[in-house]
């Protein structure tokens, strides 16, 4: 059980691996990376590609950890549909082609799972083994470690914070969901938000400065640090939800820990720490103030904690 | 392992006992229960009721599980603190005091969460690894039985459903929080508010047929199959703002089955269940719409639970 493990965590543009010495289980090392391009073309090729990161990286890997995108079935590494990959708007048993093509040990999880698995082994939650790990980002994805263990659920579902409700019939979700957190924050619920402010009369730096482009996570913070009125009054709205979601979170399983992370989470790292502190001080029922960190290994986090998966695999 | 086990539930009014035959573990069975009044007066009083209501039903006992009102200490079996109880307003280390007395392991868990525990394993969510219980009391408690186990989380206090937020800045609770679950369903809230609404000027059978003294469960169903608009209003928002509380959970935790159970959830049992299908399959965000079921067990879900709480310890 002590080779090292590859961890591979499957993105939308990049195949990103990592070998991974678990020897000492509450320090793992990344010993070494390797990168491809996502192909675009099939699942066929996207399987190749992966093959190819993790003969590079180990030619005769011990196990295998995969972080994907999309709901993958528990216990099968059947990805259900993650519609960011090409030929996976349909099911792909990709743990059981893995396995077969690189005749090994093949685990597969949701790669904002991995993630939350990551930073709570290795990463800003170590030693703590009751993590909820959120990642702002484009959305907002989640992941928990409850027991030293990854929560998956009977649907492989766990951890979809941001499809809970913090306010009864409130703003419209990219789900078709109201008063999800996920319509609050996250950068392309912000940018709506920003826009039709804007739109309805309302100036902002935001949409002055990109025009028609993206407002990136960049922008956002250096509207907020500039007092922009609507850029401070959507993100102030946002981190409050926010802790409203953890804090319900916190209260429902009990957790040690928060970590923070994902693009915008990084842009707004020690600002969204703090106030996820304050809102848990003022909202948790009873007991301890769980402690809230900023996520450590960065890009690593999903690669790491895919192969911390693939690790404590039976 | 396959010798019966008691199962204790230490009430405010009293000690109920069952002995569990738990051969079967898909099918425990209670093969004889047992009560004292809960005494009044000291700790030390209460120990003695429980040793014997535990030794009227097994004289040399293999395990012992209590069921306690209050917070336990994770693995300790310590009751830091049941104001209902005599002698418990400060910590108890009831499990040792116990295991002493007894000469034999005692395993001790809240209340709630060990009756969530019956039900999952034994009533209304039999076959399920996957349980939200709630039981609509006096106030609003819940377990949940992840994987097959209680979760019980660092601090003891996982599945306090009733203090996660559904209003932000809404109505406050008795704990001081604002627009907590607990304020908006539950005998007392419902009380509360229905005098509230009362003396500011909306007549209300509830008041009216119960003048000073509490209104009860049963009385809140009479009033709202009489079509009482006070009692239908605060009862249907109850149930709505029950279902946004439970479909939160569902959503972060990945949840195969809800129980619900309690004193005024056996009035609304039907309605209340319908009532969350409906919420789930409206709020969930994906995947099965979890089953939900009326708890089977009545009074004896607690010992039922606390004895397969002692046999599940190692």
């Amino acid at each position: 059980m002590s080779a090292p493990v590859v961890g591979i965590d499957l993105g939308g543009t990049k195949v990103f691996g990592a070998l991974v010495d678990h020897t000492d289980t509450d320090a793992p090392r990344v010993l070494e990376v390797e990168k491809r391009a996502t192909p675009t073309t099939s699942a066929a090729d996207v399987v190749d590609a992966i093959v190819e990161v993790v003969k590079a990286l180990d030619p005769a890997p011990d196990r295998v950890g995969i972080g994907t995108p999309g709901v993958v079935a528990p216990g099968t590494g059947e990805v259900l549909r993650a519609p960011n990959l090409p030929g996976f708007d349909k099911p792909v048993p990709l743990g059981a082609i893995l396995a077969k093509r690189l005749d090994t040990t093949v685990a597969v999880g949701n790669d904002v799972n991995v993630a939350a698995l990551g930073e709570a082994r290795a990463g800003a939650a170590r030693g703590h083994r009751d993590v909820l790990a959120v990642w702002l980002g484009t959305g907002l994805g989640a992941g928990l470690i409850l027991d030293g263990r990854l929560r998956v659920g009977p649907a492989g579902l766990a951890g979809e914070l941001g499809h809970t409700v913090v306010v009864p019939g409130g703003r419209r979700c990219g789900c078709g969901g109201a008063g999800h957190l996920e319509a609050y924050i996250g950068r392309r619920a912000l940018e709506e938000r920003a826009r039709e402010l804007h739109d309805g009369g309302r100036p902002t730096l935001l949409v002055e400065r990109a025009g028609k482009k993206r407002i990136k996570s960049k922008a956002f913070r250096a509207a907020y640090d500039d007092g922009d009125d609507v850029a401070v009054e959507l993100i102030d709205e946002g981190l409050e939800m926010l802790g409203i979601a953890v804090a319900n979170a916190v209260v429902t399983v009990d957790i040690g820990a928060v970590v923070v992370g994902g693009g915008l989470g990084e842009r707004f790292g020690s600002l969204a720490a703090e106030r996820l502190r304050t809102s848990l001080q003022t909202l948790r029922f009873a007991g301890p103030t769980p402690e809230v960190v900023e996520a450590t290994l960065g890009d690593d986090a999903g690669a790491v904690g895919a192969a911390l998966l693939a690790a404590s695999t039976d």
